[in-house]
């Protein structure tokens, strides 16, 4: 079989790891050729490839970042570029299917986070054998149990949620984390719950300034004189935008000065006269060695990809059902987000061991 | 109510999250007392009690071991001491009742490993309310999903093997890693995969020096000079005790000369002429700061079992039947071992991926 | 002998250690009683002290953080308060004094930054025998060749780097990350080589946003489509404020839009029409576990401290003169700013293996 | 100029740090041409080279090992190989200088230990130039102040005892960490003050058991019933060999049952009747990426190195003379060593915050 691999989207630990495993699996198992494409869709619209024989997936499982390179603005069916100093914009995705065909290939391995997975599924109609591997390091898919990159980055906030606790105590002051989340509370939750921060703040709760500012003050009764709060970037005010306008009163428009972990640090300064401090985490959370969890998932979802090619589950993509890897048809699976439940499971464990959620 | 807390048996990441969740539960949720008691069952033999009071618990999460202190030799039905320079052994259990009494505690949480959990189910007939929280490293408990420790150990592992492969790789060697793993071999293979591994020996898999020497020789002819095999202590080659016969030859007597690792190192470099070097992790695996899965989880064991004892489900332990934390029984529970499946699961993906079990 | 000791200003790893090892070696060596004074010269102000024999200071090596509290608005000449919702300020040195006196002290030592130790040599001229410990992350004081705390920020950033590299690679992007470091580049400058950066911007050298352009054309014209560089929060362009007015025209007032990593990102966007995007780091460089290096600073610090007290070398800091451990006089050592230098050492050395600083 | 690489001896992290900065300061900075050698020196007998153009080193500065690979058997005045199954014997010297001048060099710069630079400067009396950078990851040469990969070996060191710490906190038990260190106890003594060890034992100071008993016994009376030890692999017993005999009593032959750490645990056990375990770090300590003191310091060594091959310092090695990098003769730094002072520096420190060496 003549087996093509690409990667889409955004950084996340453990592409490495997949694209490994589906050349491993594919060589060693069947005796396939695997061929690269560079930079996502890219890489089939200008034909740009790279060999994946053995040697070339050698030492990459504890690597970051992916060897094919990805892209975030290679849609072929709406490609965007620069002709004569012009933005234009064009349906080349019969270009992809002919470097398909010239390649020979039997099937192309997708992996990507839902956009990505969307274009995939679109070429099925076009005639191509494609196969998604979903990668979301939000953890925010309903149709798999967990995505890979997630336990990494919910490590990595843990760790600098580490870090930041200490500071907190020893200087009692009010530190704001901003992970990652525009959607899902996944990772603020899970990195909250697991570096013990006192208060959380998700998209599906909407927060209430005045209640936490209530919640310090009711620690500081206890004799606990700092508090730290993970905010999800896409956390709101249960008053919506408020806390912009308060901002920037006495400006003339409205700009956003700062995501919304700033502002919450801003605010509660004004409220409790506290000291208050943001760190906003950033590209951190997507860099980095993967996590053993993540390896190991992110090598049975490339190892069963490889399979699935030859048992011809074709427009399916992988995916984690407990303790299976199960194949789910990608047009059931795409643009299903999971979101953290606002009751029960980890919102109600959290509640229990005394953590907030600003309502 | 008024609930008692300890701790038994060997160390595991997670402990102190576990003792923070049930306090912080306890009194947040239900405004209980909680008394946790010293070194195991030996607080109770004597007791030796600690209050943990919201402020005991404080900052013990990221924390390794567990701030009650834990011990291997006190069973109470077989207590063993030394008197007038004698070893003794006795039936202390009414004095266990006693204290229990004593401190008017309406539930014993108790956490700990088999041997720990079964003492608690006697006491049941003694009319003591008991809950359990299972505690064992090497995941080999069948009544739960995953046990608390087990991720961070592997990630240990991981991190011993990320660093043991570029040595293994500049300088042409066969390294060999012995990991925990008595009876199962989860650590071996999650670690071994994780940490991408060649060969990977586990309990489960009997496996034959011959055949590894042979895969050693097979990578060498694909231009690969080196080789790292995972070893759980536990493994054992199909032939049994030959190894340590031929290690001693010569000897008047049988005697061990070191762990499982250390005999295939020495034997391969006999079979194979090549540099072999053997790493015994040892006791870096039971400790360190718990990764985000296992502080996660061991916050869920804590709550729930504190949740528990107000439900009365005495004679119970926590379990993680995914995604749910469950009541076992504990007669149901006990003694029933999880081994690695020899066919299917992790088995099936790491030799999808090429890597053999030496056999 | 009665020893107090106090800590003043940011977090700083290494903290606990210095504590840990004055206090073990005064009372080890010395059997003298110390004192801890709770968040800086306020505990001197109010009195609030914490009992520092051994058990308080068993355990506290690795954390991060000062079990002893710190302050950064505590100036006892200058005491702002705040009396009937009025803010004032006073002088209430002479209550320091008198603390000073009622606990019977024969000296004080003061682990702290430039501000703190002023404070400390000015209380020599009201009697006090006082030794000052020096801390600076930033490592930017002159009278001493390393400061505790820096290279623990300087792996932490480190790390960092190497997480957003393969981003960067990954995705073909300007990755920009701002560090600390107000007035001396030592932190961006140690980091940027260990991390392997391409460009590295500190306050000792003005930068220009079109030279950094070129670099990046120039990277790209050799096959590297992604560029990190490591900011300063102090480094500035060549032509001053001119960033900031570029990016708030049409903006009816000029605004602070966020650092310098920030705006070099934007201007690098619209220079290059590449992807750029800025991590600020932030307060995970304060905090954390101490490497290797500045707990065994820190022990040296703190143990020759109290050898000091004993040698009556008040108004004298500990400074590393490397190998030794020396007595450096308050009044020679504050003020004395070490920056980085714009040729030779680091620098050099920076310039040979390519990396640019933006001149 | 034509410039030679090659990595000699034991794994040690940095040296691929090294590689790069010779690599980027001699092409960037001179427009060299660079040329690797396979394996130590046998790339020279086999004429075994690799291209180090600037590609090649991109992306190894955080990665172990070496991607020249190493060798310790090849010194090639006494060349060992098997001819015709006959381990022979031979002086393959000239055919390295022909390699040599095949290949045009105008120096070869050497990265090894004492064995491997000896060999180097052997070879200037044969007409090659030849530069070394010194690779002794115990730091044991007294010709330099500090040697690269040290550094993250104490670190990776403290971090196990870090683990080991709290387990023998909770678990009440005596625990040994063995760490590499055959001549001198830099290792020991750095990683146990960072890490808090209660006793260490290092070659310089012959311990004795007995008094180790003691100290554990006076822990014991101030409440602490735990104690962590440190020993360097090279520590000895003052009255030498009794361990030994005494372990194998009975035995009719005397053989070596482990290492000094494994020793110490047995009679500790015997001594104190408390549990005693030993943990060998063994190679974990040669691997992993290196801390940013070891990057900077190897990337000032490289590219110090091309720099002294353009000033023609032919046999030299380049020695870091804090806070310069110095060039010394070879004939003067070889078989230099540079042991533990037994009465001030480290020690010092070390035994007054009450860390004993078992003397």
């Amino acid at each position: 079989m003549r087996i093509g691999v690409l990667t889409g989207g955004g950084d996340c630990p453990g592409l490495n790891a997949v694209i490994r495993a589906v050349v491993k699996t594919a060589i060693h198992q069947y005796g396939d050729t695997v061929i690269g494409f560079r930079d996502g869709f890219s890489g089939l619209i200008k034909d740009k490839t790279v060999p994946l024989d053995l040697p070339s997936v050698s030492g990459i499982l504890p690597r970051g970042g992916t060897i094919l390179g990805s892209s975030n603005r290679d849609n072929p069916f709406r490609y965007a570029e620069r002709r004569n100093g012009q933005a234009t914009q064009s349906d080349v995705s019969d270009t992809v299917v002919e470097t398909y065909r010239k390649h020979e290939l039997d099937c192309l391995i997708v992996i990507g986070g839902d956009g990505t997975l969307e274009i995939a599924h679109k070429f099925t109609a076009k005639g191509l054998n494609v196969i998604g591997i979903p990668k979301t390091i939000d953890n925010d898919l309903s149709a798999t149990h967990v995505t890979f990159g997630f336990d990494t980055a919910v490590n990595t906030v843990m760790e600098a949620i580490d870090k930041i606790m200490t500071t907190a105590e020893s200087h009692h002051r009010v530190m704001v984390v901003e992970v990652m989340g525009r959607d899902a509370g996944w990772i603020a939750i899970s990195a909250g719950m697991a570096g013990g921060a006192h208060i959380i703040l998700i998209p599906e709760i909407p927060f209430d300034m005045e209640r936490i500012a209530e919640q310090i003050y009711t620690r500081k009764g206890r004799g606990k004189h700092f508090t730290v709060i993970v905010v999800a970037e896409g956390a709101k005010a249960a008053g919506g935008d408020r806390i912009i306008k308060r901002i920037v009163e006495g400006s003339s428009e409205t700009v956003r000065l700062g995501g919304v972990g700033d502002m919450v640090a801003r605010e509660l300064e004004e409220l409790t006269h506290l000291e208050a401090r943001c760190t906003v985490l950033g590209h951190i959370q997507r860099g980095g060695t993967p996590s053993a969890f993540d390896r190991i998932l992110s090598t049975r979802y490339g190892a069963t990809a490889a399979v699935f090619a030859h048992e011809k589950k074709f427009d399916h993509m992988v995916a984690l059902r407990t303790p299976d890897i199960a194949a789910v048809p990608l047009s059931e699976a795409l643009h299903q987000m999971k979101r953290v439940p606002p009751t029960g499971g980890h919102v109600e464990t959290a509640r229990r061991v005394g953590i907030s959620f600003g309502d």
